[in-house]
């Protein structure tokens, strides 16, 4: 069978991994880091919560159904947002879906830890430690690699997949040899992660290990910031502060600024997090960038060559599907294979017609997410927009038009298309236009008809 | 005094070499490439004319008066374009300014040569043969080089500043440490490089030796695709096919097919050029690409890195400003100096906000200029405003308003910003909509006078 060389052995260059072995594919993986199965690995990997919601759990479930059902009994569900107010004191709780559906939140290291333990059982060779320094074109592709151990690698393969990430080697060595549209644009805003700490003294099983409401996504919405928790298995919360830089600049690096500032904007998560470990983070922490990437096309010119998850299409983090979107991918490119009878060269080339649009819809999507997690979430039209969308969704016109909530269709409708889910929310938002003005102009009748009548009566009374 | 470092010795790096050496900087200079002093260097280098304008000569005349003069003394002037219609038999000579300005045609490699011989001079040392691998940030931005000659070097420089070019390296590793928005869009064209040897026999040094007039940028435009030709001091044309990807598809590899298509299109360019020569550079020469790169900022987060030339705004040559643009980033970092006496720092902190408005508007108009060239040249709407522009130009309103062509404001006019010149335009434009609907309006009401002068005397009459 052809060869496939992967580059990167994080979520999506593992999924690929395994769903290509699984079609007969003799599969190697490449990955720049060290083994994290390994001990004090975890300090190199930053983000360590996401959510998997319906696209990444279909993706996994098409891979081998065992797994996904392995990985989601590890998972803590997140049925709604849970906002936090400014006195410390409110919690208002929006549900995600109509049927109580959930997103899902899990550990990135357990996560890519379960898929490398099912990429050792079926005998695919990882490599760690392996720096990709060049991608020579050819009859077949060369990966050029720099290990670690000083054993550096030239090897062939039939095809190579690049799934190394935001800041993609495999894109810079790709687009060298070929025209390949690329823009990275950073958005101005910084991310610091903190922690609430489990409940000291309870079990680890026991669900008082939870400081807060753990089948929620917690948000403290402050417009131009704002704090969002995610609940992770042993009771920690993880949380991730977002600002625009300048709010960062605003502190300095003095710590009592920051911690000042964070009392008075967050006071119940200032309390749960502790002044110590909150001025720790904030003095020992990384600042994290946000960064969408985009380029077109996803493979080279012979068919050869294919770009996947964060190293095609980076995305901000605001509506959860950066790996879903990745795992989805893996997922377009084996149906893809299944159509063209395992012809991956041919599933290459068709792959960017398939999927750019989808792509560059979510990525969209993600971008202007930010606003609705950070100022809509408290605004009472988008909550009565919110209610109507649960009416309607729920109402159930049967096959004359199922109204579909727009988050319900990105998170756990992953049979229907990025693309399509946002031509439809445009639909939906025109008909919502008809039926407000439809039914403010029948009010209006009616007040009219009423007040017409009410003078009717006293033009009479007047006359008799 | 401060050290700086510079990444590409091409046109621009050497450039900024001599700048700053003469602002009194300790100036090193690494190149990829061979020294081209050397023999069968020419090889590596693709583009080998550029057309020098007022922005480039005065860029020149700020660092070195004699340099400019010593360079001008081996340019050919062309004071316009030479329109060549497809039967092959008819010229037409569009001037390019109002008093008779040129640009000026000149080989890359001398100029590069020239600006080498400088440098050597004035003991700047050039590395040639060296290879970026790391731009490492810190107090002192250190290099890291591999050279051919096995002995690489990290060396730390106050400042590093990088001019490699449209792929540059430096570029790429500076991007890693900050936050930098890059583009990059490749546009759907190809060209190829041709030649129309000098006449045979002829003296080098007479003007006989040139097979068509020299004095002229030759087009022959074709809308879909186009050819120009340039002067060469030697008496040889480098001529340059420029098409979309497909048109060069059509020929697949069969050079009979593209010689056919040629001698239709541009017969008289055919039989200059002969058929073996073209039938070898069809098999032989590559096909290059054109990009556009824009970046967001130019200078990293310490102002003690910076990018010029093509590295920061690769454009397409259809305006012929590329060189020019990037010897006047050099010119407006000079005047950035002089006006913070010397401070290298603060100059670099206010280059991008002194610069980035006029990169975007010449990068803008470069891609519009294509369909300028190819299909506008012969559009007697766009003739008749060219007159226009010509006798607007002449008039002179003096201190009322001084109408200046776009070309003259790009290519004549050093002193006017890239984008002061598009501000111009469109309000000239605005005028010119006024005086043409202004003219049509009076013209109407002087037709409708004798109409209703006609009838009454025709009623007149009726009435006798």
């Amino acid at each position: 069978m052809p060869s496939v060389g992967i580059v990167g052995a994080g979520l999506v260059g593992c999924l690929a991994g395994l769903a290509l072995n699984a079609k007969g594919f003799d599969v190697t993986i490449f990955e720049l880091r060290p083994d994290p199965r390994k001990e004090d690995s975890r300090a190199s990997l930053r983000s360590i919560n996401l959510a998997v919601s319906d696209r990444g759990i279909r993706a996994m479930r098409y891979v081998d159904k065992e797994i996904a059902d392995r990985v989601l009994k590890h998972v803590i569900h997140m049925k709604g947002r849970m906002i936090h107010d400014i006195s410390g004191k409110k919690q208002e709780s929006h549900v995600y879906g109509l049927f109580g559906e959930s997103i899902n939140s899990i550990d990135r290291l357990f996560l890519n830890k379960v898929l490398l333990q099912e990429l050792n059982k079926v005998r695919v060779k990882v490599f760690f430690d392996h720096k990709l320094v060049a991608l020579v074109n050819g009859e077949q592709p060369e990966l050029q690699l720099a290990a670690k151990d000083g054993f550096d690698k030239k090897v062939k393969f039939d095809y190579v997949i690049g799934a190394d990430g935001a800041h993609s080697q495999f894109r810079y060595q790709m687009q060298k040899g070929m025209r390949m549209d690329i823009s990275q644009q950073y958005i101005d805003m910084q991310y610091l992660e903190l922690s609430i700490p489990k409940v000291a003294g309870a079990a680890s099983n026991h669900p008082s290990r939870f400081a807060i409401d753990p089948n929620h996504l917690h948000i403290w919405p402050r417009k131009d910031f704002m704090l969002i928790a995610l609940p992770n298995e042993d009771g920690l919360f993880t949380l991730t502060f977002f600002s625009p830089w300048s709010v960062m600049e605003l502190f300095k690096h003095n710590a009592d600024l920051f911690l000042a500032f964070f009392k008075k904007q967050f006071p119940d998560a200032f309390e749960l997090i502790g002044a110590e470990r909150l001025s720790y983070a904030f003095l020992h922490q990384p600042r994290c960038l946000l960064m969408q990437v985009s380029v077109n096309p996803y493979s080279g010119p012979n068919h050869r060559t294919l770009l996947i998850g964060d190293a095609a299409h980076s995305m901000v983090p605001f509506y959860g599907q950066g790996m879903n979107c990745g795992f989805e991918d893996v997922h377009v490119l084996m149906k893809l294979l299944d159509k063209n009878q395992k012809n991956l060269s041919k599933s290459i080339s068709q792959y960017t017609a398939a999927r750019k649009e989808d792509l560059d819809a979510i990525c969209k999507l993600a971008l202007d997410n930010y606003y609705e997690m950070s100022t809509k979430v408290v605004d009472p039209l988008y909550l009565l927009r919110k209610k109507i969308d649960y009416v309607l969704g729920k109402l159930g016109l049967g096959s004359l038009f199922t109204w579909i909530p727009m988050y319900t269709m990105i998170s756990f409708r992953g049979d229907i298309r990025y693309s399509d889910a946002v031509r439809r929310e445009k639909l939906q938002a025109k008909i919502l236009r008809w039926l407000q003005n439809g039914t403010v102009a029948v009010l209006a009748l009616v007040v009219a008809y009423y007040v017409r009548k009410f003078k009717k009566r006293n033009i009479g009374r007047l006359q008799l």
